[in-house]
């Protein structure tokens, strides 16, 4: 606990197979007129969007939608869920789908609110948001944590940079989280959920300073709950605990709680923004074949630490080993964890064919300046492409 | 994750050596007059007294004083609050000290802000509370979690009744915890809060249900981080670091946070209020008397989880035992944690000699109806006589 710290987190938490309940008395809180933005429509599929339809109904709300919000959501669609909002004089956003759908809503939320030009004025720039719409969520994909942070995530394909921004006033005012919503995801895609939340983990435990801190220690408490539970879930996805278990391991693994007292490092981040950005590919997959090679290549600036992970998060055995073995043996269970669940473990296996395009890649990187090792170009074209 | 839940805690904590600095800011959005509640003067002694007067000086406020408030802070000592508060206009109470001192605001804010009698409204009856006085708290000693919950405990001696209510609106605005101000607490303040904080987390740990939840992990996790840094602060008092874990662990332990899809048990708290209304022990040295003899009373009805606290918690090896031997030889690992840390472990030590005395308060002690087993009156005698 040596770093001082703000925590703030006033979002509030439905969780459960009656959470839905709730959402009645939460939107008597808004205006008349609310504008249900959600994705390719698998909420269609699961039966959600007919039981908001009754819900919006009973309560007498007036509904705009905005769909056709997609995976690494661009600023072309913000504008376009901005027009409609103004348009519409909407009061109030549900977002009901994954990070894409939350973290769109989010750029709405303030883009919509305020009388600036969204990209240059917040994710460029970073200049915080004044004014906002409210909004709520109903998670139904697990692993960006957008439920209950301030974060999000937009790519401007004009310039190729996908890149996220954090705003205290961009937490939701409330999140329904019902694991069984989570049922019909591909294995795809909740295999891509858990490496985004272990990665989010990950980014900031190896991180500074590595003085004892309960922080880490809880970090590790939802690393080994992530390992066990994702295993059940990918063998039975139906399995109402394990899905609730991976649910809500999510959602703290970005709250902000894990990283009370820590300066968080993000570059495993930094750099599957710029593959997305270049490639598509899904963030969790990126993040899976990413992080393993950029572990190895900054374990001894933080040798430590990686073998504190090897030892309480994979109960590596010590016995006759250097500290460098039990990190690297550490690094590697993760990498197996990651293939055993049914990641991409390379750059390779997500499709991505040009190897000579990957050092164009490294140049565009943000680089992060509170990581073990600060990364130079060529750090980061190693590290792409020893995950190739 | 079985159980439902709501989650919802919004109030803003500033931890660390400069969170002192946030308070004039925080007061800017309250009205002109505040009150300082404080208990016996300790807070002259470190330098915060004249350091928050500054503060006030400069920001204009007009101060009230409410001090002397005692540890179980009574009934009384509440009213008087509440006379003050009514007499001065008092727009914004600062609570600066320990749980009794949080627990007495949050009484005089209820009662203050409610046409009521605040004891049988409110701690009798359970009506939550429909306004109240805002209140934000600096805590100079560990323990209680009143900081970031909406408990408050206070004591009747009318009555002999002592006893706890959670309202959710309840909550502190903001509180501000500077692991400094621990330094000065005696050795047996601080021992008290220690086992104050792991009574906590065990009674949300040992109930049901007992299916894996990440919750009792992040449980183990608190658990373990604050066995090693009470050795840590009983051996140096000024080791901040340690201090700093030990003041987020006594928050982390009691916002609500691990009690997520938890039932809760709280008999072991039960038990305490009535000694403390009886006798006036300190409340963290009463658990820590009666919560090896509870746990031995009840191992056979949650075997499975005593087993996992004995070797998660306390490493305790599993070769050629039998379950109840690995669970009890947690509980005496437990027993011993309180031992070494100084903590008084027998009734009698707390200086209670009357043995049949005991067995009337075990007639007046509050039954959980979470336990994993449901206590008769006869259970209660013999843990109370188990722990004499």
């Amino acid at each position: 606990m040596e770093l001082d710290f703000c925590f703030h987190n006033p979002t509030k938490i439905y969780f459960g197979k009656g959470a839905i309940n709730n959402l009645k008395d939460e939107l008597k809180k808004y205006g008349n007129t609310i504008m249900l933005a959600y994705g390719k429509g698998s909420i269609k599929k699961i039966g959600l969007y007919d039981e908001l339809m009754k819900i919006f109904n009973e309560a007498g709300k007036k509904v705009v939608e905005f769909s056709g919000i997609m995976p690494n959501p661009t600023a072309a669609k913000v504008k376009e869920g901005i027009k409609l909002v103004r348009e519409n004089n909407v009061d109030f956003i549900l977002a009901v789908g994954g990070g894409s759908t939350m973290d769109c809503t989010k750029a709405v939320s303030m883009g919509a609110a305020n009388d600036v030009e969204f990209w240059d004025y917040f994710y460029m720039n970073y200049n915080p948001p004044k004014n906002k719409i409210p909004f709520g969520t109903i998670v139904t994909m697990v692993g960006t944590g957008s439920e209950m942070n301030g974060g999000s995530v937009i790519t401007n394909e004009d310039v190729k940079i996908k890149t996220g921004v954090v705003y205290p006033n961009m937490l939701p005012d409330f999140s329904i989280l019902n694991p069984e919503y989570t049922y019909s995801l591909s294995k795809f895609q909740m295999v891509s959920g858990i490496c985004d939340m272990m990665s989010h983990i990950m980014e900031q435990y190896f991180s500074k300073p590595d003085t004892d801190n309960v922080s880490d220690d809880l970090s590790e408490a939802l690393m080994k709950n992530i390992i066990k539970n994702a295993y059940i879930c990918i063998e039975n996805p139906n399995d109402y605990n394990a899905r609730g278990n991976i649910m809500w391991d999510a959602t703290l693994a970005l709250n902000t709680l894990i990283g009370c007292s820590k300066e968080g490092d993000w570059e495993v981040h930094n750099i599957e923004h710029q593959l997305s950005a270049y490639y598509d590919v899904a963030h969790g997959m990126g993040l899976a074949a990413i992080s393993p090679s950029y572990y190895r290549h900054i374990i001894d600036f933080g040798l430590s630490k990686f073998k504190k992970f090897a030892i309480n998060v994979f109960g590596v055995s010590t016995d006759n080993k250097t500290d460098k073995e039990i990190a690297l043996e550490g690094i590697n269970k993760l990498e197996k964890f990651f293939k055993n669940i049914g990641a991409t473990t390379t750059l390779r296996e997500l499709g991505i064919t040009n190897k000579e395009e990957l050092n164009e890649i490294a140049k565009t990187c943000f680089v992060s300046n509170s990581a073990y090792k600060v990364m130079s170009i060529d750090d980061i074209k190693a590290i792409l492409q020893n995950a190739f």
